[in-house]
């Protein structure tokens, strides 16, 4: 393993995200709150990046593992960094909470254990959502984008941290790919900005839905989440952009770059399309027939909270709990499929679950008549048996570390099914479970800190998809 | 297709099976009991089975879906077939209900809507508990050890009715491997039924709880289970007998033919062994600690309850629904995991489990080290990439059935643990659910007609592991 040049990224990594602290000092500034959490978290992390960044590699080769090494340490290394401002300022009192907070916002996922809303600070505040986004592309590709970095070791991260069973290089470049992607995700963030205050939003919440939206994270500025705002054409803004950013960026590239065929040829973008489709149709129907809602405002909430949880959001409107228990049962498969790779959307990911079916159909198909030969396509191209070795692992080893962490925080004593959805929600970067005590009308503070330390680890290895923060438990890793 | 040479397998089965009716006859003449029920059953078993008999093939070769449509045809015939007398006698008075208790009988999964036990005659009781022995080792593997058949197309049944991950032939004869599996089953049950008469049962009592031990099955004469003979020595033979029919056959064999070293060198029953006794200690401290029982008493319910489950038997001694938490994950654990490869019990298996683990490592390994050569060993032999395929392709599967099952069974509007641990029950043969609706002490009236059927469906799909069953309903199984 080649340490310094790991220390180097990973310097960089903490400079990078200490000088993000800036923008809550900025936003403490205009508001008047105190500073001085942001000021201190940004000395810290300004010497700890400092430091590592002043070692000097001979060479600037890394292998597998030091990409996996890089991205684990480095996603738990600003975690922490993260919740200092919370616990400093005393917006969270306790660190594991923070932590708990940060890596929440960091993966994406949304749970919260958050209840003082109303005495949260501004810039406070503000940092709790720029997490999402920043954890939302992710920071090494924003470092890929903006740093001259060599092509040829750059990759091993990419494919670290990018969401998907295989990384699709847009361009033949990483750096010109990484900064594609982030100016697609700041144009969409910028437009559903636009959109929120034309619904009459003020600046700063529709700025911070937008970061909430654009990472698929899930925190509010309000206690009862969208539901706050009491607005349906902001609600339906956010279905919008909830599903748009649960698309693989690949896509918005092709569009851009005036592909349309092959853009509309995808198969998983049709796949996505007829999933949110059903769903929310059958929700729609069982939410009529149960007398809950009248057709149109059921049709509008089935859509809101299929989008919210297939694209991993986790935004609220209503408690779903209370709903019949077939449309809880659709809503938790949707917890398990996850958006599309190469968005910014958790889960399992939509391709590997296709790639998936096809091959379980094949497997069948073997089975019935062993003497055919039956081939694996995804649009147009054979799939290598490599690639679904790789994704039926992904999902085996996916459905065990959701039952694993299940057991792990049943010592709580809470039911199976809380339990059961807690695990499923944060590996899947979700945010809210499917009972009523950690519902969209419930929060994580039910779990004990032994278990929200453990919820932390099930987030992170769910943004991470599994293999980095493994990784870092094995001795082979380590080993020279 | 050779439709012939399937029809007169399946004439086979049907005849096979309506002769056996010939022991509950014999109970009710010696009880008293009216036996006009198996006497209408037998005529109309009898006819069936004679008609297909007759078809006279033109060759005797069958080929793999041949294998899958005689077992999965048939399997479903007999439960038919079964559940007739209970219909007729009225001691089941519904047949959707006399259907799911004979495919819960058959399939040795033990689940029951039975609530009137003191109204049921000996002869239907005998029925009821006897599915469960003829199901254990299957009916087909019956038929191979007694009839001749030539062995070329009799492995396709074989591979077909007798659960694992791959069929071990014993001898190179598949006739004499059936018969050596017979008889150390019927050697098997006698030994136990001889053990609980000494512990002071009825010989009536004594055979039919041996019928469900071998089969592991769970169904009971009482309607509180084993409990009802409140007897401590009692409930510990049983707990004995539940473990020994987790194992693996082979290894009975080899100890037969004094292979003593080969036995003992099993890496699946040194598992087996491993994960009875770590999750029997761990559920004891529990229930100490929990104040439930004090440590004697806590270590006998443990090992019994850990017993019950992990051979998929799911006899009951106390409501473990009422346990802490994670005593209760660990026992869903145990659920997935299922018993021995080559025993009579269900679930995954053990040895697909294993190798499923060593593959995993081997893929972190792989992404830790693409370059290294990393392979999986199972009792000293390498297990091949197709085995390995197979067996991740068969957890997914299983995952995927389990939470299809938990949907199509939510429409009845129980809650999402019942559903869950319904269907994972079911298909994995156990009997009882993890609330108290389907616990030891509830029972599975609670559902619809809807899903009673479609849990028999679901345990019919575990008993003869997945293939057989959706190949029947793959349209490629009946194209030419």
């Amino acid at each position: 393993m080649n340490y310094k040049m790991i220390s180097r990224t990973l310097g960089m990594i903490f400079l990078i995200y200490a000088i993000l602290m800036l923008l809550p000092v900025m936003v403490g500034l205009l508001y008047g709150d105190h500073i001085h959490n942001f000021l201190i978290s940004l000395g810290i992390g300004g010497i700890i990046g400092g430091f590592l960044f002043l070692q000097k590699p001979s060479g600037n080769e890394l292998v597998a593992r030091d990409g996996f090494v890089i991205v684990g340490v480095g996603w738990i290394g600003i975690s922490l960094l993260g919740a200092l401002p919370f616990r400093i300022s005393g917006s969270i009192p306790r660190f594991v909470d923070a932590f708990f907070e940060t890596v929440s916002g960091l993966s994406t996922t949304g749970a919260t254990i958050v209840t003082d809303f109303a005495g949260m600070p501004h810039c406070d505040m503000f940092w709790r959502l720029f997490n999402h986004w920043i954890g939302g592309m992710g920071v090494l590709v924003f470092i890929m984008a903006v740093l001259p970095m060599s092509g040829a070791h750059s990759m091993h991260i990419m494919r670290a941290e990018v969401p998907g069973p295989s990384v699709g290089k847009l361009v033949p470049r990483v750096k010109r790919t990484a900064r594609i992607l982030y100016l697609i995700y700041i144009g969409l963030t910028i437009v559903e900005t636009l959109a929120l205050m034309i619904c009459g939003m003020r600046f700063y919440d529709a700025l911070l839905h937008s970061f909430s939206t654009a990472g698929t994270g899930g925190f509010s500025t309000l206690p009862d989440s969208i539901a706050g705002f009491g607005s349906v054409t902001v609600e339906t803004v956010i279905t919008v952009f909830m599903l748009l950013f649960g698309v693989n960026f690949n896509i918005y590239y092709l569009i851009l770059i005036r592909s349309f065929r092959k853009a509309f040829k995808n198969e998983e973008l049709a796949v996505y399309i007829i999933v949110v489709c059903s769903a929310a149709l059958m929700i729609a129907a069982g939410l009529t027939r149960s007398g809950m809602f009248r057709f149109p405002e059921a049709i509008h909430q089935a859509f809101f909270n299929v989008a919210t949880i297939i694209s991993t959001t986790g935004f609220g409107t209503v408690d779903f709990t209370l709903w019949p228990e077939y449309c809880k049962w659709i809503l938790v498969l949707l917890m398990f499929c996850g958006a599309c790779a190469g968005s910014t959307g958790g889960g399992i990911k939509l391709s590997r679950l296709i790639i998936l079916f096809k091959a379980l159909r094949a497997e069948l198909v073997r089975m019935i008549r062993p003497r055919n030969i039956y081939r694996v396509q995804l649009d147009q191209h054979r799939v290598d048996t490599e690639t679904i070795r790789a994704a039926s692992v992904f999902v085996v080893f996916y459905f065990i570390l959701i039952i694993v962490f299940s057991v792990l925080i049943s010592f709580d004593g809470l039911d199976l099914a809380t339990c059961f959805t807690a695990s499923l929600s944060c590996i899947s970067n979700i945010g809210p479970g499917m009972t009523r005590l950690i519902g969209p009308a419930g929060n994580f503070t039910v779990f004990s800190d032994r278990s929200k330390l453990l919820l932390s680890v099930a987030m992170l290895i769910g943004r991470l998809e599994i293999y980095p923060i493994l990784a870092l438990f094995s001795p082979r890793t380590w080993r020279r």
